[in-house]
């Protein structure tokens, strides 16, 4: 009799769904399967240049069904009978209008093809004006200050400015909404059966960071706050959540309709759900005091404490402080920067503008030619960019940028800031430009590093997880510079889906605790970025001016 | 007998210089011919990231002779009979340092391939600190402001900002030249043979306006002003200097080697040279009040008046007013951006990146298949970005732009300011850069119109000529509905050419007065653009913005 005990972690990123089957008892991968979202990857429902992006629940269902099946086909034999659990971690906040029952309305009659009734992902930002009436609000309303463990200015990224939003702008979906759900805990309850949105378990998590949820408030904010905030409010919190529960807790085991999809026993138990990034920090081996970041499209900036050692100190301007967000006992810190990998996507779409828009209509040009061309330097622009940047001594650049290309995060969330590239002259070639975004990016990484610090949370170390902290040397030492600092690159591919194992394993019952899941399942760190102290010191001259743009930019848009 | 008599207008550009052969009975052109720099082609010579621009007068001189050769062998038989003038224009400040006999020193050994002995394009920006030296010690020196009739503000795209700043960082350019020759003028030196620094006839336009020569002053700065500014300056008046020249006088005729080598008469009149927006104003029928664009790489706004209308009037911010400079008894008034078209031709340029980095490494592509798309791409971007820019509605665009990409000749030249594009979100597409970029360089355009009305001289209309002006309608309705006015456009394809044959036909004696020439040889205008009034004014906010961020980096610089 095998005793080989394996767990699912399923991870929900932007552009994809990964599922990972990993041995309990040394965090090896067993195998693993990738799903892109098909409605996603043809651009329905999202209008970029408003900044519009939603997902349609379908892709999610789909994905969760396709890569868990395909990846138990993948595993040797036997594969199925030794999972005892399962957990997920998505982006957040992103979060869907759903019905009584907890149906997302997109998956209701009429509202299939609604964006305003499919998930609002997290890089939505249709919602700038009501974040900015909720801070108003927030500030002048006469009662408790709901915002201040959310670092005091609450974004249009959350919970309840997208809610808001839908209601004010969507009258069909106003009539129909019952309640709403974050995409974790929607998945969680999809798998337990439990949908019902008042008594499925939230994600403490999600709820804290996002949904100004506190023990202190006795839960989500007043009736009377979010009355008074908008009348279309009123009634909602009932319809809500009380408690909130962190990841190292059964949400239930698999209900019999997903066991049977999935092929696995309904004896399966499912944990918690959470954002990606928490889980990829725990992933990742986060201890106290040193920053997790999860570094791809945008970056999420884990940091734990002892909550005893925190107390009752206020973080401004970061993305949330919750008990128990990432490991239960210690405060979970989040921030980060609301475009990152996504600033260099932007610069490389912009380049390739020309061969998209101008060869398929050259007449003459051969069908594979222009095929090949077009794939060519698709895939090896950024390489060919990062090469020759890389040969721009430090310092000598002139073209400074602002990485704000989705808004500000953290510190002092604000969607309504934009990205700028400034110095420009007729010498300014792509891979100038290219290597301003790029310190435009790190720059903003250390606007964060140095706002923990300067509210008296030290920074012991860092460790890199993600799509460009594997993938791009050049970035990492640029922002190893910048900091001044040491990064570790986690070992992991999959540091978010091996964070998702740990905490189905601790749920499951094979650990009794997380940190001595990651002791055992944890994968180590691959390499190690060491500063270029020269070089820092020379970053600093652009540093300053970053920060006096920065200035600038904030104070223009408030006299708009 | 025939009493046709023809004129020849040698009109150098920043690429190329043009000779066209005209009837001055009509102005129609009989024939011209284009000759591009081979050397400036190659870019030799050049740093563009330094704004280091410098040409080879072996350019030139090869230019000289193809041009005006090809040009009368282009035209029917009996031409050069007929030819009874030349006049020369020219870009400037590009000036060139010469030993006594007015011979520039990268013709003579040992200067051959040093860029410093060479004539320094008007663009080159290398003498920024020179330019602010020149401010602050006109400012402070205690004597005369030698600046105030060149807008107050020294730009370092002018004759003593580059002449210091090659005496500083050359010592064996300083130990050579004896003096120092604007382009115009030894253009006209070598055609006439009378290249001796101390005898030539220098060009009014050119030493008005850039050399702070002005009759009040007795000519050019005092001694005592140049040697407390550098002692490297000590003694280059008496070198240079005293009377001007407007270019309705005769330089002089023909010599015998230069008659030889273009197959003319040693009695065809050489008219005293310009600059070549200042001829291509008269060649567009600048008239009083009307403000002449010459809208290339860069542009050059022309303005003339009586200068009886505005006596001692100090305007500030320009680039100088100049009793004849345009036109003899008129005060013509210069300004103008420093980079205009040069600033699409740096879109096009970064875009082109990726082609020109990556195609010629990919194994398998046919050669034919990269030339073409290369080619295509190169040719049509500008089209392309044009027409889907013009999609977008006016006013909802959020990207903008600052134009000085190239420094900023006016209002208040200053050359060490740089280009900027902000606004900029993940939908800020090649299209919607390429829309702010042009609606800069119009914004800079109406800071000019502006400046000229707010120091009280009326602009009564717009004449628009240069390569931009004929080919992008969608930057000429932009700039007409920024203006809220309406532009007319010069018929002549090459209007500074036309200008210089209307000045060698009154020098010649053919006609009386410059407004006589302009009367008979005129070309008239080929289109006038009427401002859209709903768009200029949805165009007001982001010119706010624009005034806004100009306004910052000023500041910002300064504080540096």
């Amino acid at each position: 009799m095998s005793t080989e005990r394996y767990v699912i972690g399923v991870d929900y990123g932007t552009d994809s769904v990964r599922s990972v089957i990993v041995d309990t008892a040394d965090g090896r991968e067993v195998s693993h399967s990738v799903f892109n979202y098909p409605r996603w990857e043809k651009g329905l429902y999202c209008v970029p240049s408003q900044n519009q992006f939603r997902q349609h629940p379908a892709d999610y269902i789909e994905g969760l069904e396709h890569s868990i099946v395909d990846a138990i086909a993948k595993a040797p034999g036997g594969c199925a009978g030794k999972i005892c659990g399962i957990a997920v971690d998505t982006t957040g906040s992103t979060l869907v209008p759903v019905d009584e029952k907890g149906i997302p309305l997109s998956l209701l009659k009429g509202f299939e093809e609604n964006p305003n009734a499919m998930f609002l992902l997290w890089k939505d930002h249709t919602s700038v004006e009501e974040a900015r009436d909720i801070n108003n609000h927030a500030r002048t309303w006469g009662g408790t200050d709901f915002t201040k463990y959310v670092g005091g200015i609450y974004s249009s990224e959350w919970f309840w400015a997208k809610m808001l939003h839908v209601l004010r702008v969507d009258k069909s979906v106003r009539g129909a909404a019952f309640s709403w759900v974050e995409h974790c805990d929607w998945m969680t309850g999809l798998l337990t059966g439990i949908t019902d949105p008042l008594r499925m378990k939230r994600s403490r998590c999600a709820a804290g960071h996002k949904a100004m949820w506190h023990t202190s408030f006795g839960g989500l904010p007043s009736e009377e706050f979010l009355s008074s905030l908008d009348p279309l409010l009123k009634g909602i919190r009932a319809r809500l959540f009380n408690d909130t529960f962190t990841s190292d807790i059964s949400a239930g085991t698999l209900c019999t309709e997903w066991a049977a999809r999935l092929g696995l026993s309904d004896k399966v138990v499912v944990g918690v759900g959470a954002f990606d990034a928490h889980m990829g920090a725990v992933g990742a081996q986060i201890e106290p005091y040193y920053l997790s970041k999860v570094m791809g499209t945008s970056t999420c900036d884990m940091l734990v404490a002892p909550a005893s050692e925190i107390g009752d100190k206020v973080i401004r301007g970061i993305c949330g402080q919750v008990d128990g967000s990432v490991i239960p006992g210690m405060l979970g810190m989040e921030a980060g920067q609301s475009a990152f990998g996504d600033v260099y996507a932007w610069f490389r779409k912009v380049l390739m503008w020309p061969v998209m828009q101008i060869a398929p209509g050259i007449k003459g040009l051969d069908e594979s030619a222009r095929k090949m061309i077009t794939e060519e330097l698709s895939s090896s622009i950024l390489k060919s960019l990062e090469r020759e940047a890389a040969q721009i001594p430090v310092g000598e650049s002139g073209e400074i940028a602002l990485d704000w290309f989705n808004g500000r995060r953290t510190p002092d969330a604000d969607q309504s800031l934009t990205g700028l590239i400034a110095g420009l002259n007729l010498g300014s070639d792509a891979p100038r430009l290219y290597r301003a975004l790029v310190e435009s990016t790190a720059f903003g990484a250390k606007k964060i590093v140095d706002r923990f610090e300067s509210e008296g949370i030290p920074i012991k170390g860092v460790i890199a997880l993600g799509g460009v902290a594997k993938k791009s040397p050049f970035v990492m030492q640029t922002v190893s510079d910048v900091f001044n600092k040491k990064i570790k690159v986690a070992r992991s591919e999959q540091a978010c889906a091996l964070g998702a194992a740990m905490f189905a394993a601790v749920a499951a019952g094979v650990f009794p605790s997380v940190s001595e899941a990651q002791a055992a399942m944890g994968n180590g760190f691959e390499h190690e970025y060491t500063p270029n102290s020269a070089n820092s010191a020379l970053y600093m001259k652009n540093y300053n001016r970053y920060s006096k743009l920065s200035a600038f930019f904030e104070k223009e848009r408030v006299e708009e």
